[in-house]
């Protein structure tokens, strides 16, 4: 078997079996294939596409490349839920306490911000001590011990997946429903769990910014879950606006304990509820997803939940006194508001450009190597369809140097658009895919 | 700008400007733009093809990734060929004495065998102490003193396209007609030269095995070369079957000697003919391809282009008594006749194929660093639509080593298809473009 022949067949819309795959993915992580012909072979794959078999086969010799959790030795159904990203997205948080609490596994393997959206890890580092590099056993002790754990990827889990993403960075082929598929579905599949709910964001501050792009991506992993033996369900939610009240690490945190302390923005709430009933359903808890949303409102009146988030975080080092006291979190020392230039409603939020501006205050990096500062972000003052006077806040954005504040505030000024119309109101869940 | 946008450009079929194509270029030939992002560019290139306007400006910046030869110094219209390659190829060696002889100056750079095809440069080599590694300045002299010369590539030449090639053929991006054509013609136009005449082959010898495509290369390259400002035409030639009556260096290399002589083949002596027609007209010296081709028999006839070619061997270093005694050219030990397994026309010959077996007998390379033997190759007893009977010689093998001997007379054998009926004949010359 010879790398340019599957590069040519691939380039001329041909099929490759899986152990073509197989070879291709082994050998491109052993560094026996090159990165220009991964490269190559990448390319044509982002153009011609690949089939369900060839995508089931991909993912499942990106998920063989490294470690596979095995953790059917803790007893009780292994459930995840995995977001596409998006601005103030900080579901993960809140989720894996209530569905823990609610008596499933949940082994959280998560993301740092990539691009204008933000990361499960940065955010739980804003609080102080907190350990998201736990080694395999650690993330077991975890799990045994609160019923959920959250860490960041290891160099076991899916090394293939590692070498590719940062070669598709370069060369163009990020964007890709295929390749994005594999990316995800090989490093969830690897955390030992049985049943994956997916949260595919779509609109401006989303990475598939169409519907019809979206709903094919979760078509696609849906499928491919369900030929690697997954239970699987896809919700395809919007993201034309940041979802909940901030932008931030922090400030996000603070925002995650409102919701597990029963308050919060309506909109978080909301689809935190949504997704922890579909865990609930997923993993066997409840029989309908109905009784799944009231399983999941019932742990967080109780205060199960909000106990459960103390528990994670005194399990992973952290300051277990911010979940009473949040304003031990880190705070920026300096805010600026955004006034509105004009009376009207809220018709338009360019969310990714939103994204963007909490980036240049430094609540993201935009090189690898650049430091974060937890403390910096924004919070949002007004929601699509809201009603707004000449001069009323917008938005207030939080930092502590201001060397790209006149930058930042630009982006969120061009951002909003104001209309004497109220636009039509969207919906927060789209649909659902694979129920 | 950046490598990984105008990589994402062309994969979305968008269309670069001259600046983008030579800054890609420019940064692949010093290095700053690594072989993975070229390749990924290249597959987009081969997928989404390029227009005239992005064409010409890729053939533009591989021309200037190296010298570009001034021979304004030397008096005359300075005319070249170029051949796509084929099985007993061998028009080079005829043409460059005829033209020079008949007043035009042939700077001619050519290349070795690749795949089944034969190289002039290899061919030239069959005579004893043949230099094809002139310098520049050697090259100009040689020009000067014998209105040709027939070297090899130089590392001044066009780099570019050296660098590229080798990553083409390492990630499945070697037949697309638009790099093709690039590579060809960044290369011919280095040369200094006024006009070209291209000769593209079609036929089951050929790259472009089909009419259309070798018609669609053919019109890439003349719409490129006029808008470089050069005089170009290209004539599709036929290459169903081996051109002329052997295939092998040394071989190759007496039979263009008998056509020098007034003699050989009809088919070779034909094309040559007819090709530097063309250039006689091309170059300003005839005013129509009819008295061109006059031109080409007076110099055959009256002795002038052999009287060359022995000056050009004798300029290059080259033992020149094998003009008139071929026998000092190597010859090979062993002889294999292939026999006909029936009697009947000759109804088909898998071009390609010979041309393997040749390379399998020692007359070309699989590999790089494969050496060649000049006395090894073919020679074929019957054309298409030729009568056989059983029993009679379809061909013999020259030989010094049998290692691969079964599996090139294996190879000979399934390549020729004898039927009842005389298949249609076809033409030498299928079609000239831009004319």
């Amino acid at each position: 078997m010879r790398a340019v022949d599957l590069i040519r067949r691939k380039r001329d819309s041909g099929i490759l079996s899986p152990e073509e795959i197989r070879f291709l993915i082994d050998g491109y992580t052993r560094g026996d294939i090159p990165d220009y012909q991964m490269a190559a072979w990448l390319m044509a794959a982002w153009i011609r596409g690949l089939n369900p078999a060839e995508l089931a086969a991909l993912t499942e010799a990106m998920l063989h490349s490294g470690e596979v959790l095995d953790l059917s030795d803790l007893p009780g159904q292994k459930v995840d839920k995995h977001s596409t990203g998006g601005v103030g997205d900080k579901t993960s948080l809140i989720l894996a306490p209530i569905v823990a609490a609610g008596g499933l596994l949940v082994p959280m393997i998560s993301g740092r911000g990539l691009g204008h959206t933000g990361g499960t890890l940065d955010k739980l580092e804003s609080i102080a001590g907190f350990n998201v590099n736990l080694s395999i056993a650690q993330f077991r002790d975890a799990l045994r011990a609160c019923g959920c754990a959250l860490i960041g990827q290891t160099a076991e889990i899916a090394p293939a997946d590692k070498k590719i993403y940062a070669l598709r960075d370069v060369t163009g082929t990020v964007d890709s429903p295929f390749l994005i598929c594999a990316s995800i579905m090989s490093k969830k599949l690897a955390e030992g769990i049985d049943a994956l709910v997916l949260d595919v964001k779509t609109g401006s501050g989303a990475f598939m910014k169409k519907l019809e792009d979206a709903e094919y991506l979760a078509g696609l992993m849906v499928e491919t879950g369900r030929r690697m033996g997954k239970k699987i369900v896809a919700l395809i939610t919007d993201m034309e606006q940041p979802l909940g009240r901030t932008a931030g690490n922090a400030m996000e945190v603070a925002e995650c304990i409102e919701v597990l302390n029963g308050g919060g923005p309506a909109d978080l709430r909301e689809l935190c509820i949504e997704l922890a009933g579909w865990m609930f359903l997923l993993g066997g808890r409840v029989p309908g997803v109905g009784e799944g949303r009231r399983l999941a409102e019932e742990m967080i009146a109780s205060g199960r939940a909000r106990d459960r988030f103390r528990d994670i975080i005194r399990q992973q080092g952290g300051d277990v006194r911010i979940v009473d006291e949040p304003e031990r979190l880190p705070h920026a020392k300096r805010k600026l508001d955004i006034p509105a230039p004009s009376a009207g409603y809220i018709a338009g939020i360019d969310c990714e450009q939103v994204g963007i501006a909490c980036v240049m205050l430094g609540a993201g990096r935009e090189k690898k190597e650049d430091a974060i500062d937890p403390a910096a972000g924004m919070e949002f003052h007004r929601r699509l369809g809201d009603r707004i006077e000449r001069g009323g806040p917008l938005a207030t954005l939080h930092y502590n140097s201001d060397a790209r504040l006149d930058e930042a505030r630009s982006l969120v000024e061009a951002s909003y658009r104001i209309a004497a119309q109220a636009p039509a109101p969207r919906p927060l869940v789209h649909k659902v895919i694979g129920a």
